[in-house]
């Protein structure tokens, strides 16, 4: 198994963390965006949107952060029995992919290596208050339930937790989502949780 | 089985267009975007995302276009049958909101309701790169196959015909664009196949 992205990225993350809670041993190319070599022609011949984490299971190429969680989950527990939790799951890497991804990531990322300016302080104020919102979803929702579906941790909670746990990084600390913050804490719980790796550390 | 929706919104019409090729009926109550009644208590309640389509199949209510494609193409020919298949239908389905819908859709709403003037246009020129490379990515993949993933037209395809069958609509012709206009052609030849509803006999 190997995987090939910037451990300090939320969508590489994901896929880091299911492959440790589900102790397989994998090799990590630190391919980053922003950088020459993700427009490699070596790169784009395995993902042509230049895009990580990319995936390679013995020559199964698979980018997509969600469709790995969602490949890596079959078989575990990760990924539940009914077909409309399994939808709900589904469900919800949509809505992360959309409605929660797009702000909360976006905004990190410019708050750490967006040009100091009013372009991007432009850019981070247009985002703001979708990112806002989706906290305020996630927290209504997580409000009495222990997991986003069902009664236990799916893929859903693997791919929320990724940006949502480091919403501080993009100007929003939790503080006010006591709901959120308890369901982070049952993440971090799981046996084999790995931490995502710091910006400075993983430069 | 009920839907709630405009019928001319490219994200709804991929339920519509399932349905449709898999011979099940249903209701359609037409929801749209920009309105109060999708800001309502009472839609709310079924999405709290505030966004369309919502199925709502016997009591099971599921928000999301591409979450409903995949649970409305369970045991049909629409859902491939091998998990590295199934990985890579997931795989289109991901980029379809991250990489492609957030253009092609955004600009082709723009370009019908936006208010005419400058802010309007710098928000087209903003996603239009982001469409042009969408498309030059479909073209480059659809080159010498017939469908996105496999021998066989899977909800990938459906999911992506809905928003670049009008690309012309977002201002983006596909002359240049061969393998995506035979693959379309291949997606209307689908029995049971029916069109996207116009924006002005949908309104």
């Amino acid at each position: 198994m190997h995987l090939y992205g910037h451990p300090a990225s939320g969508n590489v993350y994901k896929t880091q963390l299911i492959l440790a809670l589900t102790g397989r041993a994998y090799d990590l190319s630190p391919v980053k965006w922003g950088t020459p070599e993700i427009e490699s022609p070596e790169f784009l011949a395995l993902n042509p949107a230049g895009r990580v984490p990319v995936l390679d299971d013995a020559g199964f190429v698979l980018p997509e952060s969600n469709a790995q969680l969602w490949y890596l989950a079959q078989g575990t527990r990760f990924w539940p029995e009914a077909v409309k939790d399994q939808a709900q799951v589904l469900r919800w890497l949509f809505w992360e992919q959309y409605s929660h991804e797009p702000y909360l990531a976006v905004i990190r990322y410019l708050r750490h290596y967006g040009a100091p300016g009013p372009e991007t302080e432009r850019r981070i104020a247009e985002r703001t208050p979708g990112a806002e919102a989706a906290l305020r979803l996630l927290e209504q929702h997580l409000a009495g339930r222990d997991w986003l579906v069902g009664d236990g941790c799916t893929i859903a909670d693997l791919a929320l937790y990724a940006y949502t746990h480091v919403a501080h990084e993009a100007g929003l600390p939790l503080d006010g989502h006591p709901a959120v913050r308890a369901w982070l804490a049952r993440v971090e719980a799981l046996p084999g949780f790995v931490p995502l790796a710091a910006y400075e550390t993983a430069a």
